[in-house]
């Protein structure tokens, strides 16, 4: 009965990649671990780039420094 | 001063259910541990249902095979 | 099938408060929200009073001052 | 490679003072602990009024009775 | 630059299923949006099984049922 | 009112440590936000190098690396 958070930017994310990322996440958990899927839980939250900051910058001005 | 985190998938909860689950969660921590309400802090995270997956698969598709 | 996570100090809860807080808060969610219990998940974190502040001050500090 | 999240109210905290958030925390983590800037992440997550509640009652409702 | 966070039982998941389990999520990342695999974060948070509940029971309980 | 919470690996933070992370999050939400620090609650979290990979890696064999 595991559970997983993710938290990824808000960057156009898809209905079908995110269904791919809950999936994923499940097996993984029945491959490494043998966890039941039926009780594997996980969510995603989508964050603003202007909320999510490594090496003290946002990710906003990192992308415009590209 | 403990911190209660509730996530629920965004399918309309009320402002009035969302305020029952704050007066519910910390008067639950005054009558099981004795936690001074005062400071004691809940907060409520709706997340949409192709964020969310139980048994592999999002709640989105699960709504729909019912 | 929501989920609950309660960070609370690590102050001698005991096994059968533990269990009433996640009974207490899965009651919340059937009544509230009429959440199914079954998928209903609660996590309880206890964190060191040194590792928790409010106001600027450790919690073990708070306490000697008390 | 520290983590900080930070939960705050969404009551218009601006791009500039979100990206002073980021700055400030990663550099308390150098200050502090000596972490490296450039592994570590700072997220922050704005939270409506109606979902956030201290001593029982939503921000809100305290709000309006201030 | 994503994060994961998995919440599992402390029921003795060996270092070398925790590398796996970090490892996977990283992978899955890159396989479905595409992420940096170098500024992807992975924690795992054990949990005793008195402080895991799932339907208002303990695991603690639901395992002795078994 | 917010709420902050530090995930740093558990490689010795001392006690005096942890207390300025604490004093010092709580004084970056005064300065930049004007937030009453009367009501912020930081948590630290301190997570075992298996438990915490970058990269993909565990912080175990990055260290191990050096």
């Amino acid at each position: 009965m595991p559970y997983v958070h993710f938290r990824i930017t808000n960057e156009g994310a898809t209905k079908e990649q995110k269904a791919a990322l809950i999936k994923g996440a499940t097996q993984l958990l029945v491959d490494v671990l043998g966890k039941n899927p039926a009780t594997t839980v996980v969510t995603i939250e989508e964050v603003d780039t202007d909320n999510w900051g490594i090496g003290g910058e946002t990710v906003t001005v990192l992308r415009q420094g590209k």
